[in-house]
């Protein structure tokens, strides 16, 4: 980046929210620039949070240059160049409108927003940057699992053929516990949904990255299985520890879903936090007329491949490690062999936001892609609504990071 | 069994058909008495099919004393015990009811029938022959398979506590090669139903015997993938090999659905054989609030068993290799990791059927049972057919083999 | 087989030995003919063993016609084709020296004798019954397991390039327990050896045959690990209960050892009986320039392929499913994905012996290579005599099934 | 740290080397202070090597302050606390001795030394400056993979009961490609030794670390597959590319070897660099009376436990995820199922090196320690040279780390 006299300058990021999301972005930015060769610089300047001490605390520990409460006064400064939004979602759509309309970039977790409407608005405030210049973008990370990025390059290569079944599903169980505490994830009002919304958005968007379709239509079924809990005690850690008296869930646990892609093939789709043992199980299968592609985020550093054209005796789902300089990604990171994990991706995020920043370009996931999970997320409650029928989501044709 | 001067004779065995099950059948049949210690001798008597040389060829090379060509007149014979039915589904109503009233044992390959009237039809017979000491009896054999068999003991056991999520999936690729020939299970008069007929009927009853619940509404989609097929040459192996011209696929090649069960538990289901690269691939997985299992029947000796109350740093998948003596016949085959195949439930079957003559009680999977998943399946083409919406099934209380 | 009169009748067949490996034995008798399509007809006619009654029970069981306690005398019957011996190593020699110099043909379980002498009388006996016709065949059945064939079959076809590295292991979990009573199978003088010969032969014979080179020279160790035993109440079972007072275990539990392929290979060999949870583990990976195959017994209906030449960035091992038709022995048994057990090589074994005696051909493997992994045997124990210095195994070329 | 003054001040790291080792611990130093809640402060000040620009821009890129030619000077600056050393082998005794004597905590990569002589001079150095308040630590960062953490915890808890057998194997495949071009990994002068020095001490290191116990004697083979290879046209990356000419490799390939440990079980070891398919592919396999524990670097976020005192129809081995709150150093790190890295191991040594030095006592592994692997390791070499028979490794009593 460029300052006023002509000199380079590090882009300087402002992130808003210290949650579990605070710390993964943190070290997305903390590491970036120094295991991969960044085409700009770039500094962790400014954390933000309501609470003036916790905030301060949370951005000395995470490596953020300063701390601040006012998010309104952040992103005025002119010396912000990105604005990463790690609060609930609730608050997504004001602060990220709000950025863009102050000609910051904006990386905003996903879900995009806690309604179609609020994303709707983002759409058109990133649409409205967009002519300035400034770049939106939606965190879904598990994109930039160098096995997920590989898995979209081996369809789109033709590695399966024609698309004809797809199986999509993100497994968790820390709720089967009835006696796991309130938390602001299992509140509508601050969640939007349950599973449905934030691990269910996880594998429509990955189903639409990886297939390049859109999920055009869906018959769904959402639920609530354990609909009172304790109240929370504090807010402290993830699920936090149990207070007294009971509060009730007002989002769903799981939600089952079927979708119709563009191009004709049916996907199941499965998100719950009630599959016992199922720790961060989401996993994707690819059936194609040529091969199948299988991924398993317990399993991230690999994928199957199950290749039809192969001779008759050997074929079989190859188990690739995708730890190969000839990998997305991995040319930066270690020898073959050599695991990454869970937060890489965020690494990986920040790698591909600044390169489409120093070139210009429109980042992926884009703001209308993250409209259209969101668009598909409605339409699946409006099915579970109505008995199941099935709803059309009304997601456009759009590119999908292809 | 005793004839009528006192002496004990054998029982003695008619099996009509002679494709693939009755194959698998034959080994039943000709195993179960000397791996056993059956209560009462069996004897492999005729084998009945349409074609006579081809029947007395294949009744040579099985191993069964005699062959015929007209199954009524078998059933006539007063030395015939059992009527071992593995017909294509469209015939099974009228033999099986002729053999019952004629006073035989009946064991019927599944599924019962191919709508809910002959399946009741069925039943009917089946009850009014039960006042006369015969059996009826349903071939779902993967109940006996001992890996499931002992997954129904665990959960009986509590092991997985509250049964809250199920999720049932039959997936095979037999199909995806859009040339695989025509073949009658792809015919609507011959086989019903396709892959939900033929493969979804073995996850519902597996479904409804390991939890002991009912299925009792579903919302679902079924789906024909490849809607032409090269005309079949000659009815040759399980596949058979093409032909000229073209016909019409007249069944389903996939179906999605969606359970409700008695006990309030959702269960996905799904039905498939464009899966590709899965071959055989039935997996049950059941998640209650105390543990969680796993089977899968390309791993068939073997089942996954999560356990909730283990302390929470040793928390995990057990894979229980079921070949001990302690589970389920086990200890009359082979020493501890001695695998068994897909056949050996084929024996445990005719082990089970010849205990319960010989003990005068009705064997499991009964008629009732086996009407029972005709009205779930009935139930899922009425849903696919309204748009998913949900449709009860119908499905009474009923005994399930526990 | 043609009688006297020039009339065709079944190859009829004397099994002496009625423990566990006459119960997998018979089951290969019974189920080839009825399965596979044999050149000739299969008899089992008599059963052999000392105490009358319980070799009545046991032929009345397993379906022989007669039985019998004078082996030499059934050895002399003109109507006896085949002598199938399944005792403990200690009587094989006298046996099967007797069988075929009385003009049989002779199946011997393995490992083939107790000691290189009595191999070597074997051989010889072997040699001079060859001339009149007779076939002599080693009971190593996980040859005959479809995936090792297969393994076999791909080295053959240069899938793995050269031979640079083998690991054999053959790990079982028996002998834990410190209270496992005493068996013959503990006892040097009926055993020979303990977990080096009885489950060390199999990896030694697997690794030539796969290979189809020799083990040339040896260094190991062998070890006893659980030096007394509570003594045997009774021969009931596998390993029987625990009576009163404690025998010596007079063979070893547990065999490491490195061998050296005649192509100069390295191969690391462990057999053991002390491997925790290990129930029936035989594996084998072998190493080459152009590829990796591995084997796994508890999977046996699988093997995994590694191909060095598929382009780098899709490398992995493929797990490829023998259960296609196009795979050894699978076309006579079940459609794709449905399993095979243990006993199945049993059935080949059957299969393939008739096969070889109808075409009069030498079937493998010979007694010249039963001998061969005795003499491996011998060398190990010799090594691990002397500090573990490498022996030579004086193992001559020979063929080795391929 | 506190300076002159009383005033805290962070501690100062001089990082001599910067190859691949010096990309991981980069990593370390940048990570650990910002995860987890460290005691003391850390402060990545210098990188030494010996190119000016090359180490200039390693400082850079990775966010060293300074960058420095000459270590000799960097070790005697006062305002240097630690002296983190990754260069190769034969430059790690004169460095380490000579901060050692400086006053400075030194952390030395593994393997310790290229001789036993060296290690033996730098457990000396480490023994005067320990008096000095100096703590001195060898890079085995696989013991901090949490999975191998908790393995070593569940051993010391009784999990397994009396160790009986160990299996112990490293194997890589980067060599099997006879046109991989030389390294200084292939080069006696500069590594010492090959597979078995720089793989093989890590299964070494392992073994001891996880049962405990010390490996007493050792009888082993070494071996050179490919004796010859491309000269290296330039030292890029971890293997390079090649050049014109052959160069003689010196080291070996691939060592296997049986150890006896102090509590008298066998260990077989493997390490080599020959294993088809295999990238980085540790394993270790502890087998004991009450059960067996079995962990796999390629599946690093998880450890297998069987556990012979469960009941006999639910023992297996159980998959536990070590990524729970409850397993070692995770609290600071992700919800469960967020799995972890290569790297992470790197993490968490600095983490321990820290508190160690803030707590005035020796981190693990100790210098007695590293010096005990490379007794074995010389034992292995001269056993290899005497025909294979076994050799003491006259390694002491020593803690291990627990």
């Amino acid at each position: 980046m460029s300052d006023g006299n002509g000199a380079r300058r590090p882009l300087r990021v402002a992130m808003i929210g210290y949650g579990f999301m605070g710390a993964t972005h943190s070290v997305g930015w903390r590491q970036a620039p120094h295991v991969f060769d960044l085409p700009e610089g770039v500094e962790m300047a400014v954390l933000v949070g309501r609470r003036p001490d916790a905030v301060a605390d949370a951005a000395a520990h995470w490596g953020w240059a300063e701390s601040a409460t006012d998010w309104r006064e952040v992103i005025g400064r002119p010396d912000i160049d990105i604005v990463d939004i790690v609060t609930p979602g609730d608050a997504h759509a004001e602060i990220a409108i709000a950025a863009l309309d102050a000609g910051k970039h904006v990386l905003c977790e996903k879900p995009l927003a806690n309604s179609v409407a609020e994303a709707e608005a983002m759409l058109a405030a990133a649409e409205r940057a967009a002519g300035r210049g400034a770049k939106a973008m939606v965190g879904f990370t598990y994109r930039r699992v160098p096995a997920v990025t590989f898995l979209r390059d081996l369809i789109a290569q033709g590695a399966v053929g024609t698309v004809q079944q797809v199986r999509a599903a993100y497994r968790q169980d820390w709720l089967v516990d009835p006696q796991a505490p309130m938390a602001w994830r299992l509140q509508k009002e601050h969640a939007g949904s349950g599973a449905l919304g934030d691990i269910g958005a996880h594998i429509i968007d990955m189903t639409q990255f990886v297939t390049g379709q859109r999920v055009e239509a869906v018959s769904g079924t959402v639920e609530t299985i354990v609909t009172q809990r304790p109240r929370a005690a504090a807010a402290s850690g993830f699920t936090g520890t149990a207070g007294e008296g009971y509060d009730e869930v007002t989002v769903d646990d799981a939600a089952i879903f079927t979708g119709r892609l563009s191009g004709g093939a049916l996907v199941s789709f499965e998100a719950t936090r009630f599959a016992t043992g199922r720790k961060n199980a989401l996993t994707i299968e690819v059936s194609g007329d040529r091969g199948a592609l299988v991924f398993d985020l317990e399993d991230l550093n690999s994928l199957q491949f199950y290749d039809r054209t192969a001779p008759a005796d050997r074929q079989g789902f190859t188990k690739i490690l995708v730890t190969e300089p000839q990998h997305p990604y991995l040319s930066s990171w270690w020898p073959a062999g050599h695991m990454l994990g869970y937060e890489h991706g965020f690494v990986h995020q920040v790698v591909d936001l600044v390169q489409a920043i120093h070139d210009d370009r429109q980042p992926h996931p884009s703001f209308a892609e993250g409209l259209s999970v969101q668009r598909v997320l409605a339409a699946v409650e409006r099915s579970a609504a109505n008995d199941s029928a099935w709803e059309r989501t009304e997601v456009p044709a759009l590119a999908t990071g292809h």
